[in-house]
């Protein structure tokens, strides 16, 4: 198996944890005889200072020639006076839409061994495994007209979706249900936004072609409730862009930290892999960051880009081993478990790795 | 004190809530020697039903004389294939934005009694007093262009803002804020869209008036989590429309049930009191709903129209005693406590009346 990688460890902890992903792809390719290369590239902030551009041509150019882009974190508050379109997050969103993956997907798991790392109570989160399907190119995120005017002072912004965008997302919704539970819970506000109209005719629409899964509606606001108090009751969530933003990030609470969410972008030229979580100024370099959001964006890779399904299990299991020994880094060791260890970024990396 | 209520009962669970509700304020008027009368009006489906109209005009007339309108809920899956401007929810928003009111504040407080009604843990919940400021009148709600056309089978909302939209919210949040626990927590997407950087601009300016108000600013999605994870953390939350549905919605789950939370519609030529729970069709007429919602929305009534603070207290406090005391609708009943009495709807209404 051979795998151009293009690595884009971005701003803040994106390259510490982006560091601790790749050793595990080494150690996977290793183990088991491939060909992995990685090609590295400038994104977001770290990109503005270097090149004056948050996505510059050089590593538009060395994605779109890879296997998979695998990008940390993006986002530096010394930019935060910028528009949006000048902001190291353009260059987050430049790089999705050139890819063309429409499809966002972002597992939420509730972990045994971090059931005292979450807010909520161990027997709501128990046995939760919810997979998020996040539309990506469509929405408030890219949609025109789009302006502030700082004569008028007004702005506006536009949510827009085709039929095309919508069926193609939910394909992929359907799709992964009918390998899972079968269940489809499709987010809208169809009682208020036309958009949300066009969203559930669609959704409903698509469903006839998948008689084994079944289909619910879901209000966002009423899902934003749903899914804290009974996330046992969600199996693929289908969401448009910018609820997908909120709603994975709240389903963060399960797990017990954005630091563990995964996520990989599929049904675009090159697939592209991120763990959820943002650049995170505040520990960049303290050696507090969890690596695990993005080893498990790594195991996604594996599952999405190499077809090495059993690699990836293999890597989630590891994680699993890791946590069930008592290893955390400071954003999950909040429980008041004895035979806890607290761990570095660093460490964190090496111990997932000792246990492939 | 003379005060003429509009109550405007709706669909749903809307009719036998407020029913308990306008008993309360009745109660309180017969207590304080107040003159409080009420007029009754159709809204939503039922107003469909009877007139064709979701907002007839006498409805919209009798609201304008009044003094103040308490709403119950809006909602009925029998017109769902209606396009939004057909549907009872049209009756809302058009009485919304009719009666002129910016400003719903959603109060969330966790109560000590139903500790073990939400799924967060009691040490997370522990004292938690949260005031929503959403603006009500603006964004993907009224944006304009809006459209689903069939033939191009293309949908677009729009999320409009203009400064001074923003300016009048955020002053009741900053004035709320002051007389509380002076701190006020602006919510946007700032990183991605225009509308937000205009509203983090003009909510900054704005907090210069406020120099005893800490001013901070969060990301939609990372509120959605953060506002599980350290609820306590948050006294005044501003927000855009949308923003705001989405995360009182989600903050329900820190009370424990939908069911008990209040809000009121400020700002405007009248004020609207709505609990902010919909018309729950499927346990409507059961006895199951939850009256304390639409009581404590009759607190705010007698707190922001009557000026009658000590009554609204009253009133809060019989609520507090009441769950005290054990009694719980079905939706509060989820915890294991021994000494928890099941009541109805209106056996609940007739105990606050009693602890009053
Ligand atoms: C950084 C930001 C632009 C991004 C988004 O909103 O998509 C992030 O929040 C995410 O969820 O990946
Ligand atoms: C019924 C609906 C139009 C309404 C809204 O979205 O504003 C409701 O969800 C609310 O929060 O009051």
């Amino acid at each position: 198996m051979r795998l151009k990688i293009a690595v884009l460890a971005g701003d803040g902890i994106g390259p510490e944890v982006t560091q601790q992903a790749t050793n595990i792809l080494r150690a996977v390719a290793e183990l088991g005889g491939h060909d992995f290369t990685f090609v590295e590239g400038l994104i977001g902030g770290v990109a503005i200072t270097k090149t004056g551009s948050p996505l510059p041509t050089t590593t538009l150019d060395a994605a779109l020639d890879s296997d998979a882009v695998l990008l940390g974190a993006v986002g530096d508050n010394q930019f935060n006076a910028l528009p949006p379109d000048k902001r190291p997050e353009a260059g987050l969103l430049q790089i999705r839409q050139a890819l063309g993956g429409f499809a966002n997907l972002r597992p939420s798991i509730a972990y045994a061994a971090l059931a005292t790392s979450s807010p909520l109570r161990p027997e709501v989160t128990k046995d939760v495994d919810i997979l998020f399907v996040r539309e990506l190119l469509g929405g408030l995120y890219f949609g025109a007209p789009r302006w502030w005017d700082r004569d008028s002072n007004e702005a506006i912004n536009t949510m827009r979706y085709t039929r095309d965008e919508i069926v193609r997302v939910a394909r992929v919704a359907f799709e992964l249900a009918s390998k899972r539970r079968k269940k489809v819970t499709s987010v809208d506000k169809a009682n208020v936004l036309e958009v949300s109209q066009l969203w559930r005719a669609t959704v409903t629409e698509v469903a006839k072609d998948y008689p084994v899964v079944t289909l619910e509606h879901q209000l966002v606001d009423s899902m934003a409730m749903h899914i804290m108090n009974i996330p046992r009751n969600f199996d693929v969530v289908l969401t448009e862009n910018l609820f997908g933003d909120i709603l994975s990030d709240e389903a963060g609470v399960i797990t017990g930290s954005l630091g563990m969410l995964p996520s990989a972008t599929i049904g675009g030229a090159v697939n592209l892999y991120e763990p959820v979580h943002g650049s995170a100024p505040d520990i960049a370099g303290t050696g507090k960051a969890n690596p695990l959001g993005a080893i498990l964006t790594a195991a996604m890779v594996l599952r999405h880009s190499a077809n090495l399904e059993q690699d990836a299990r293999a890597v989630e299991q590891a994680v699993h081993t890791v946590l069930n020994a008592g290893y955390r880094t400071a954003d999950i060791a909040r429980g008041q478990d004895p035979g806890q260890t607290p761990v570095t970024t660093q460490e964190m990396g090496k111990l997932v790795h000792q246990a492939l």
